[in-house]
């Protein structure tokens, strides 16, 4: 049994769903774009093959992070993937603990070897 | 081919030897000691078992991230992990990266449901 104070660079809140470098790539993309974006959008901005990218909508399709919808118009029908309100928590609560990583980053290199943390702005 | 503005959310820097959950607490936990862990402390600290940290740390050594250096005194020989100049210089770079994937995340994220980004002092 151990908890935060026992092992305090265990990191727990860095959910597996979305550590994954494609997945935190596509919900960053997705917080950006609330009113959702097509597979060509998103494959664009997150540099994703087909195969990942599907693979990975899915998989976040299937935890209720992202809701696929199909949209028909007068044309072609189109996909819209969209980051539904639970995965924006959840997502933002992982982003809380990646935070915490950094600050202990920050908190452990030596003062002269320092960069420049976020802009509060 | 792709650049970072043909791909804003891509994150190339998101270096796959760092972005492994463990050998992200791995690599936290050291840049905080920089004189070096035992096996059991950073087994204590980041909440790995036995083969995870084992497996993490051969592999982040293989790659010159970390020393494993063996050392003889009065008693048992020990054995101690630290980063190398080199591992720190690159898991910055890394954590850089981080960074500016949460400087997305807060700018993408509508002004109502932000937090609070990290402190600056």
């Amino acid at each position: 049994m151990t908890n935060a104070n026992s092992a305090p660079f265990a990191y727990p809140g860095l959910e597996r769903i979305f550590h994954e470098r494609g997945r935190l790539a596509i919900c960053t993309c997705l917080i950006a774009h609330p009113d959702g974006l097509s597979f060509t959008e998103l494959q664009g901005a997150c540099d994703l093959t087909d195969g990942n990218l599907n693979r990975h909508l899915h998989a976040l399709a299937e935890v209720g992070v992202v809701r696929i919808e199909k949209q028909r118009g007068t044309g072609r029908p189109s996909t819209v993937y969209q980051i539904t309100k639970r995965g924006r928590q959840r997502f933002l609560a992982y982003v809380d603990e990646l935070e915490s990583v950094i600050r202990d980053v920050h908190e452990g290199v030596p003062r002269d070897a320092r960069r420049p943390k976020l802009a509060t702005t």
